[in-house]
């Protein structure tokens, strides 16, 4: 019933066959890639005016577009190497392939490690933003956000579960609804030229004696620039995701990053061009977007049509980890340094696990922080720019060795974004150290040592088992063990006497056990067992403590001990099935209780004989299905 | 290590034999058994003048002697009546056996799931009032309130599951404190006759026109009367615990019942009777017995001393349930009405499971009712009443059939007892049917058809698993199937080399069992099979859907049905275990779903083979523990 539910809400399972028929085209693969990167928009020219206002006030204006240009370059330069990437590694894997390839191993886990976490952060913090956009709007959702939030990833999980295809469609119709809207909003803006009412924009906090008066240095104009690079975050979901365009894979993924750096440019450009004519005040009250927006149109429907749509965008640009996360970590399993687990497509042919362990940890973030982006920004940059930073070295590296045709031209591109990136990351690592940086920066290393320990796991295992084919040959299949089996009774019934014949058809040596937990209690089972015609002992162990499990290995323990090299003991449980769920929790079924202590006992062997009570060759039974 | 710490919390496991060292004397066994009882003077009185006040105002304070009167009556109705019980049932079990044996064994379902129901609303009750002393002492515990009552039940579970005669030491102290403080109020107060300072006496609601203004009627004096009843909830726990005293156990209960009654008519009566010098008014702020205590002696240390012991005591007598409860279960379960689970005793010679379910229902409570004592106590009385109802009509039943010497008069208490709950029952069960006395009585006949079913599933499993004497004798152990092995492999390593070798040494019919999930995927198995020097087959099935556990349900169900009758089908499991906990995570563990999938599977064995890597045949293994 379970299942079939889930099946219903999930969509009928898909045929490994069918999985090339699941990836997508350009047009529905962009907007599902891209999201993340183009719903940045909705809170990176904010994060810009967090770093400048309060320190020089006005004077920000003049330095939105210098920032925003150089940050549009850096996209621009991520862009051009990325589709370096793509040609080079059209498998997909991205950053981490590229760092694992060209750079030690190490570099490729560091890389590895960064972008999960920062494919969780992801999640957290688009629906954290986008559940702020919605709140901004309705002031009394505010104390539901974190519901909200959960929800919202609750249904990406569903949605991604369903299917890359499907989803690709949900998920990307929001994208193109938000670059209409932003797009009308620059023309707009553009063409009133902020001859409007600007009574939604907040004015400065006069009474902070120190607002807006202190020097611009380089130092602060970094620091607004690495605010503003939360604009680039979600670059590398393209690169990742290359097998999962459709054919040719990797000329439509280049065709998709064109696309992407076209459309954040515009908006990103177009939002901080207008930030300059309305001078927006940053405020956790209201979003830049959110002012610019009702004082060029008032707060009427386009107002709340670009609210709804930002809204819908950042939720759904969660999306994108949905698409790349599952993807890195089944690259990164089937290198063996992540549970494998993470390598199997579920029944929609999706990595379903992947996906879950997602959506958990971003739902985990969302309660910790109570779905506040503003705490959560800071543990986002590091990982981003880690990764980045590495995969353009990895790239140098590459072309500096390979010295393929225009290897310069490839190699300075690469090096000024390795050394902006690099850059970057210091800054971001110093500066948001104490805000949460630390967090990401203390993760890293520890995940790159557990996934370390897995790779040598699965090493150590798989050395163990492998048998060299040469081997095969003279290895025999045949031995003959001395078998002993134990049969554990609670009482002389219809099933210990069919799990008797079951034993004895195997092997003679079989032996009865029972463990008296009162004093005088196994009388009457030893009167009984002497009526029996058998050569089957019966023994039976006191139990002090009344338990059952504890003698019973006890038991096995010392006969394993008096026993041979090359005997095997065998422990049989009868177990019978009633036919109904909640009869079995009527029975002690001490028999599951057993199995699990014994499960890892060496050289002893669990046998559980399920039996129907109708079948039971005493009573009332339909057929004696047992021959004598 | 969460067994030991378990230990540490619970203490050491106590043998069988130690049962009897656990038996509590009349010193420490009355104050645990009558807590409850005497515990609801707490707020007994209030619910009397709750149902009089609002009505008929000053008058009130008249009829309290009265209708107190009446309840110390009743009271001593059943104290006398209970002691007759303990004579005729020394065994325990009290108005659940007195029903069943003397009436149908309809009636002591009843009783049983009558007092199963109250037990566990003893506990909320209880802890809820106790948690509201304490917060009308500290206004600003009052939010945590749900907290506190969960965290007082968890203490009780934790007590009790320690065991009878340490809880007896610990929750019997509280008693006696209480009853000092309510002894040392009732002197004071009658010595200082009500002149003090009344300023803490809230006064009458003036502005209510209706208030106070009605007429003394009959019903509204049965009303008052059966809010009172509260009081003499608890009654039952005594008879119920028979065996847990010393020997001798009815002589001991029988001191118990007396000095209960005692001690009950003492502090009710004193509580009342001060009501009617202080005349304190009901209301959800304070209760009464805090009111008088602040009148005679001011917000002293001696107030908060009483509200204290209260409060403990609230909270203790919920310990009353935790002592009947489980031993009530385990009789009704040893009858086969209830899960046979109750009926074992634990480490620590206690019924565990009980004192567990009573602890997880009543936390379930509190927080359906957010520990709100006035929505609780509509659902108490019911249940109680009835029980009372059936086992003083079970015991008039048995006068009258077996008139021993001095029945009429022994006929004559139990026939008023009877007449009066009877009458009380039916009207708590009018008056409070909306408020919710309806949960209990839908609840009620709901319990005594799951017992019923629960007996019926008990007696013919046992008819079906029965084996008569006279049979045994011509009954044979030997049998010969022809057995069939099937051990599923996903790859050829040294795992299934011992695994087939286990296999052969059992039975010539063994096939290796290989899904491929993906087309092309087996091909190197069955190269590296053909290598084998062996003629086991071995068998690859296409999973479309990249299912393991379906396919090979299948293969067994075709192979099931192509048998013949007398074949037998053991699944053969190869599970390597490794040493850490954490490294099984990393493995898919298949052979557990493959388990869980056969279980119930009609003539299929499921065998576990444990194995440690170092002990395989290949690689760098420590010993070569196989014979050849």
């Amino acid at each position: 019933m379970f299942s079939k539910l889930a099946r219903r809400v999930l969509g009928a399972r898909l045929a490994t066959s069918q999985l090339s028929g699941e990836k997508y085209s350009v047009f529905w693969g962009l907007p599902l890639l891209a999201s993340d990167a183009i719903s940045s928009v909705a809170y990176a020219v904010d994060e810009i005016l967090w770093a400048l206002v309060p320190a020089i006030g006005l004077l920000s204006y003049f330095w939105i577009p210098e920032i925003a240009g150089v940050i549009v370059f850096l996209l621009l330069v991520l862009t051009v190497s990325y589709r370096q990437i793509v040609d080079a590694y059209p498998g997909g894997g991205g950053a981490y392939i590229v760092a694992k390839d060209n750079l030690k191993t190490t570099y490729g886990l560091i890389v590895g490690a960064s972008l999960s976490v920062d494919y969780i952060l992801t999640v957290a913090v688009s629906v954290s933003a986008g559940t702020a956009a919605i709140t901004s709007a309705f002031p009394s959702l505010f104390t539901h956000r974190v519901g909200i939030a959960i929800t919202i990833i609750v249904l990406l999980i569903i949605g991604n579960l369903r299917g890359v295809k499907e989803s690709s469609r949900w998920f990307g119709f929001p994208t193109y609804a938000f670059l209409a809207a932003i797009i009308v909003l620059i023309v707009s803006g553009i063409m009133k030229g902020g001859n409007v009412d600007k009574s939604d924009i907040p004015s400065f906090p006069v009474s902070d004696v120190a607002f807006g008066t202190q020097a611009v240095t380089i130092f602060l104009l970094l620091k607004a620039f690495s605010s503003g690079c939360a604009a680039v975050t979600g670059v590398e979901a393209i690169a990742d995701a290359v097998p999962n365009f459709k054919d040719p894979a990797p000329k439509n993924a280049k065709i998709a990053y064109v696309l992407l750096a076209f459309a954040v440019f515009i908006t990103f450009g177009g939002v901080a061009y207008l930030s300059t004519i309305y001078h927006p005040v940053p405020s956790a009250q209201q979003t830049v977007i959110s002012q610019i927006a009702s004082a060029v149109f008032g707060k009427g429907i386009i107002f709340y049509s670009i609210q709804a749509t930002t809204a819908l965008l950042l939720a759904m640009a969660a999306n994108t980890a949905f698409a790349g996360f599952p993807t890195l970590l089944s690259i990164i399993a089937q290198d063996g340094y992540a549970p494998r687990q993470l390598a199997i497509r579920g029944h929609r042919l999706n990595f379903s696990n992947g996906i879950a362990v997602l959506g958990l940890m971003a739902i985990f973030l969302i309660i910790v922080f109570q779905g506040d982006t503003h705490l959560l920004i800071p543990l986002y940059a590091v990982g981003v720019f880690t990764s980045f930073t590495l995969a353009q070295f990895g790239m140098l590296a590459r072309w500096l060795r390979m010295k393929p045709k225009g290897w310069r031209h490839k190699a300075l591109i690469n090096g000024i974004g390795a050394v902006i990136t690099l850059i970057t990351v210091i800054i971001i690592g110093i500066e948001k150290f104490t805000s949460g940086a630390w967090i990401v920066l203390l993760l890293i290393p520890l995940i790159v040592m557990v996934m370390t320990r897995i790779k040598e796991h699965y090493n150590s295992v798989a050395k163990q088992l492998d048998i060299p084919n040469d081997r095969l040959s003279i290895l025999s299949l045949e031995a003959k063990y001395d078998h002993h089996l134990v049969v554990p009774i609670a009482s002389l019934n219809g099933l210990v006497v069919l799990a008797m014949r079951y034993a004895r058809s195997l092997t003679p040596n079989v032996v009865a056990f029972h463990v008296e937990t009162y004093a005088g209690e196994a009388d009457k089972l030893r009167k009984k067992w002497q009526l029996l015609d058998t050569d089957i002992p019966l023994v039976i162990k006191q139990s002090p403590y009344r338990e059952i499990v504890g003698p019973l290995v006890e038991y096995i323990d010392s006969e394993e001990h008096a026993s041979k090299p090359g005997d095997m003991i065998t422990v049989l449980l009868p177990q019978f099935i009633v036919s109904k769920g909640w009869e079995m929790a009527l029975h002690n079924n001490t028999s599951i209780f057993i199995a699990n202590a014994l499960f890892d006992k060496r050289h002893v062997v669990v046998s559980v004989l399920p039996f129907y009570l109708e079948d039971l060759p005493i009573g009332r039974n339909k057929r004696e299905n047992t021959p004598q």
